[in-house]
C-alpha cells in the first residue's frame, strides 16, 4: 500500500496515525510470568520480584506485564531452571548456588566460601568478567542472568550448643543452604540434614537437628529460633555476600522489542539496588531486636574459621582438576578478589577500623 | 468532534490511531539539557551522565533526550544550582556538598567527615529518612535528588612532606574539595588554596602548594602527581564514601507523563549502579600501577585522624547549635551510623579481617 495515498485520504486520524506508526510497533501487549524460587515470607527478596514487575509494567505504559509467583505456585521452588531451559518460563527468580548439583558453576553467582563481599561482587559481575563468563556458560540453559539484589554478609546460623573448636563441628546435624560450602562442611564432619523449613523449630527443640543457618538478622528473626538454638554465629564465612538474580530467558528476551529490552534491564537494576539498601537498612535493627531477647551472638573461633578455609581451598581445587570450566571462572574471580582485598585495606576497611571504633 | 464518526471516516488508519491515542499522549518528544559540574577528564564520573541519557532514550523510544553538557559546556560546574533553582536547567549531575557555601546541610548529601560507606549511605538514603529528609530541605531550591552513583571510599590526597602529627598540618597549604571539611581542617590549621586543577601540578612543583585532595587512585593517577607530591595518604576519612546525585527540577519532572518519570528514576539507578561498581573495580587496578611506580602510600597516624574526629564533632556541634535543619538531618544521619556500625562488626567488617589477611 502506498503510503502517502493513506495519510492523504484519511486527514487528522490517518496522520496520527502515520506519524505514531514506530512506536505502535513497540507498544505491543506483552505478558510474562515470572516463577522465584523464595517463599512470600521472606519478603525482601520477592519485594525485588514485585519492584521488577512494578517498574516494567510504569516504563512501558502498563503494556509489558510481569505476574510474579512466589516458590509452589507455579513450580516447585527449584524447578524454575528447567523451565527456563526448556523455554516455558520466561523469567525466574531464584539464586544460582541452588544448581550447583547440575554445576558447580553455579555457585559463582550467588556466593562460595570466602568469596567476594557486596561491593567487590557488583564490580565483579558488573565491571570485570564475572557477568561475561556466567552469561556465556548459563547459554547452554538458554538464560542470562541480571542481578536481583544482594543479602549483603549473611551470619553464620544457629546452634543449640556452643563451637568451641572444629571438633565440635564433627557429627553436627546442620541444616544448609545450597552451594559449594555443603562440600566443605562435609569435609569438616558436619552432617547435613535436608527438611522443609517448617520442620527447622521443632527438629532443634527435639535435637534431631542441631544447627541450621539461614540469611542475616532481619529474615531469620521471623524463625524465632532463639529459645531452640540460643548462639547466633558471626560472620558467615561462606555467604560473605550473596547475590540472586533475574535468569531470563534468551528466547523470550530476544524476541522483545528494544524497548521493552531496556526495560527489563533498567528494572533489574532499580530492584537490586532496592533490595540490597533494604537489606543494609533492616539487619541492624533487627540485630538490635534479637540483642535484647535471648539470643547469644557467637564470633566463630579462629581454628574453626582456618579450618573452613583449607577446607574450601580443598574443594576449589577438586573442582579446577575435574572442570576447566569452573576453573576459568574460579581463577578469574581470585585474581579480582585479590585486587579487591588489595584496595580494601588501603580504603574502607582501615576507615571501618577507626569509625568502628570511635565514639560517636 | 464525535470521536467515533472520525474513526468511521477514516478506515484503517483511524482504527489504528483510536488504538493508539493514549500511547501517543505518552510518547511526546522531551528533550532536556543536563549541566554537569564534572570535567570530561573524569571519565567516571561523566560516564554516569552519559548513561542516564541513554538508558532514558531506549526506554522511551528516543523520544526523551537529555542532552549531557561537561562543566563549563553550558554554565560554570558550580552554576548548575542556581539554574536549577530558576527553573531554567532540568537536571544537574553534581554532589551536593559543592553547595555548603549556600546551606551546610547539602554536604549530607554527598559526603561529611567521619560519615557513611557507600552501602551505609544508599540505605540511608534509599531506605532510612535520609533520601526523605533531603529531598524536602531540596524543595526550596526546586528541585529533588536522584543517586547518580559514588565514588567508594577516597584516598586523603597528596603530599609533599610526611604527615606525622597533628603539628604538621599546621600552617600546610593544601586545595580541598567542597564540604564540611573544610572547616574541620581549619580548625587543624591547614591554609586552604583555591586554584584550578589545571594549577595544582606547577603549585606542587614550586612549592606554593603543600598537598591536595582529590578522588581515589583511579581519577588521581592521571594528575601524575606522585612526581611533586609523592606521599598519598589513606584513608580519606571526611570521605568514607562520596555520593554525587541528578538534581531533578521539580517542575520539569512534574510536567513529565508518567512513563517518562519512572525512565528518569529508572535511568538514574542504572546510572548509579554502574559508576559505582566502575570505581569498585578500577581503583584496585590504578592502586596497582600508582604503587609500581614513584607514590608512597603512608596510613594517617592516628593521632592525626583523632585530631580529625576532634575537629570534625566542634563543626558538627556549632552547626547544630546554629540550624534546627541541620541538626535534624545530622542527629538522623549519625543514629542511622551508629546501627550500621554495631551490624558492621558481626557482618562485613569482620569477614573481612579475616580475609584481608588470610593468604589466597
Amino acid at each position: 500500500m502506498d503510503r502517502r495515498s493513506l495519510i492523504k485520504g484519511a486527514g487528522l486520524a490517518g496522520v496520527l496515525a502515520a506519524g505514531v506508526a514506530p512506536a505502535v510497533q513497540a507498544q505491543q501487549a506483552v505478558r510474562w510470568h515470572m516463577a522465584s524460587s523464595f517463599p512470600k515470607s521472606l519478603d525482601t527478596l520477592m519485594g525485588s520480584a514485585e519492584t521488577f514487575s512494578r517498574v516494567v509494567k510504569a516504563l512501558t505504559g502498563g503494556k509489558f506485564e510481569v505476574s510474579v509467583h512466589a516458590a509452589g505456585e507455579l513450580m516447585p521452588a527449584f524447578g524454575v531452571l528447567d523451565a527456563i531451559q526448556d523455554n516455558s518460563l520466561e523469567i525466574a527468580q531464584t539464586a544460582g548456588y541452588y544448581f550447583t548439583g547440575k554445576d558447580p558453576v553455579f555457585a559463582f553467582a550467588c556466593a562460595v566460601p570466602f568469596g567476594l563481599t557486596t561491593l567487590q561482587m557488583e564490580a565483579w559481575r558488573r565491571q570485570g568478567n564475572g557477568g561475561k563468563l556466567l552469561d556465556e556458560f548459563f547459554k547452554k540453559y538458554n538464560f542470562h542472568a541480571l542481578c536481583a539484589g544482594n543479602t549483603t554478609t549473611q551470619m553464620g546460623g544457629w546452634y543449640r550448643k556452643e563451637i568451641k573448636s572444629p571438633d565440635d563441628l564433627k557429627g553436627l546435624k546442620m541444616r544448609l543452604g545450597g552451594g559449594l560450602f555443603g562440600e566443605v562442611m562435609a569435609k569438616l564432619g558436619v552432617v547435613a540434614q535436608n527438611m522443609p523449613g517448617s520442620d527447622v523449630y521443632q527438629a532443634l527443640e527435639k535435637g534431631t537437628l542441631d544447627a541450621t543457618e539461614f540469611v542475616g538478622p532481619y529474615d531469620d528473626e521471623k524463625l524465632g529460633l532463639s529459645k531452640v538454638a540460643p548462639y547466633y554465629y558471626y560472620p558467615g564465612w561462606w555467604e560473605a555476600s550473596a547475590q540472586f538474580d533475574f535468569f531470563i530467558n534468551n528466547k523470550a528476551f530476544d524476541k522483545l522489542p528494544d524497548e521493552y529490552k531496556a526495560a527489563v534491564r533498567a528494572a533489574a537494576d532499580v530492584a537490586a539496588i532496592e533490595v540490597t539498601s533494604k537489606y543494609q537498612a533492616r539487619n541492624p535493627q533487627a540485630l538490635k531486636r534479637l540483642r535484647a531477647g535471648n539470643t547469644q551472638f557467637k564470633m566463630f573461633p579462629k581454628p574453626v574459621v582456618d579450618a573452613g578455609f583449607k577446607a574450601a581451598q580443598e574443594v576449589y581445587a577438586e573442582h579446577c582438576d575435574k572442570s576447566p570450566e569452573f576453573k576459568k571462572v574460579f581463577d578469574d574471580m581470585r585474581a579480582f578478589q585479590k585486587e579487591q582485598i588489595l584496595w580494601n585495606r588501603y580504603s574502607e576497611f582501615t576507615y571501618n577500623q577507626y569509625i568502628n571504633g570511635a565514639k560517636l
